[in-house]
């Protein structure tokens, strides 16, 4: 009893996706402005998390990119710890190929144009202006990958409003296979709450259920019927 | 026994700062750019709660004023969740009269000028320009308080470079009694671990030991030499 208690701790576990290679990208990223201050997204790191868990739990061989997070790595999950856009970026690429990738991370968008060194002090100025620059766009460039393009790409899209318009918008734009569109209008940031509908080429499904932990298993369980 | 443990953890402690009314603020604080995006620092919080919990332990009457961090509460601490500087001013204000105010979170300096209230969308441009403005100086607030100015008023600095030079430089700037001036060249953020010296009109002392809990029973000790 105690040896296959730490088997289910410690060795992967037997499951529909046995074997699966699964990429999950979760939590914010951090994006310095000096070695104190940055910009970053809410993002408690918790749905990536329970995705990366539920699909260890069916047998998947699972990595986890992280950004940083207060969260600890679920049993069985190889976990990447990254700061930036740029180095989830070099991250996702490093674990390719792989059959699913699961774009969950709050990746900004954005990061200053110019990163200080020392600590910057504050001035007499009453405004600061900062320039900032596009970051790579990680879903993107994993769904349009020539060599290793996944076999399939899941995004997610946080939005305040018009949910199914900017996720039908994304699923063209990125090459996708299915957006996960987050209503974010409500406060679900580091909450064990969430709302997800899924977009893909069939539709958008409202996912039964109101728990990060409900999002995952449907998750998991969509990637399972997917892969077939 | 039992009795004694759960008084150990709910009641007010006997200690050498009993009946005193202890302010500490901890962790970062988040400025919002729009719903999910805005600037932050790096703070894990875990150098603000040590301290708040230490003082606990002395006995004080300890509310903590905490920016977003994955920290539980101290025990017999009373905790005020806030985000952004101005809500930390506010409710630091609010907080007053006390006995001691120690500032240990990672104020932003800036906040950006204009706040949107839906997520913003990626446009074609390939730079984005986006203006700061100053946030309240919060320590210089409560140290220039002309009617609750608190018996002792600390400070925390961190700094990559010149460490006493600027830990001076704030003291006096302030008009508080003590800086705790936090060398963040290493890499500090997040860890157990810290390397601080505290600045005052007798001098600039090295704190010994290497953990946040050295530092949190230094200054409490220090606080109660000083009101000794």
């Amino acid at each position: 009893a105690i040896f296959g208690a730490i088997q289910s701790q410690l060795g992967p576990h037997k499951g529909p996706l046995n074997g699966r290679r699964i990429v999950v990208t979760a939590g914010p990223t951090f994006e310095p402005l000096d070695p104190v201050r940055g910009m970053t997204n809410r993002s408690s790191g918790r749905q990536g998390y329970a995705i990366a868990e539920a699909l260890a739990r069916k047998g998947a061989d699972v990595t986890l990119i992280s950004g940083p997070v207060a969260l600890p790595a679920p049993g069985g999950v190889r976990r990447i710890d990254v700061e930036t856009a740029d180095q989830m970026l070099e991250a996702s690429l490093n674990a390719l190929p792989c059959d699913v990738f699961v774009a969950v991370a709050a990746v900004a968008d954005w990061r200053p144009k110019q990163a200080a060194t020392e600590k910057q002090k504050k001035g007499p100025d009453a405004e600061l202006s900062v320039t900032f620059v596009k970051n790579p766009d990680i879903l993107e460039t994993v769904s349009k990958h020539l060599d290793f393009r996944p076999k399939l790409v899941i995004g997610f899209a946080a939005e305040t409003s018009e949910l199914e318009a900017y996720a039908r918008a994304k699923l063209a734009s990125k090459g996708c296979d299915a957006i996960l569109a987050n209503d974010v209008s409500d406060d679900v940031f580091g909450s064990a709450k969430n709302q997800v509908s899924l977009a893909d080429l069939d539709g958008f499904t409202a996912i039964p259920g109101t728990t990060k932990a409900d999002v995952a298993n449907f998750v998991a369980r969509y990637i399972h019927k997917r892969l077939g």
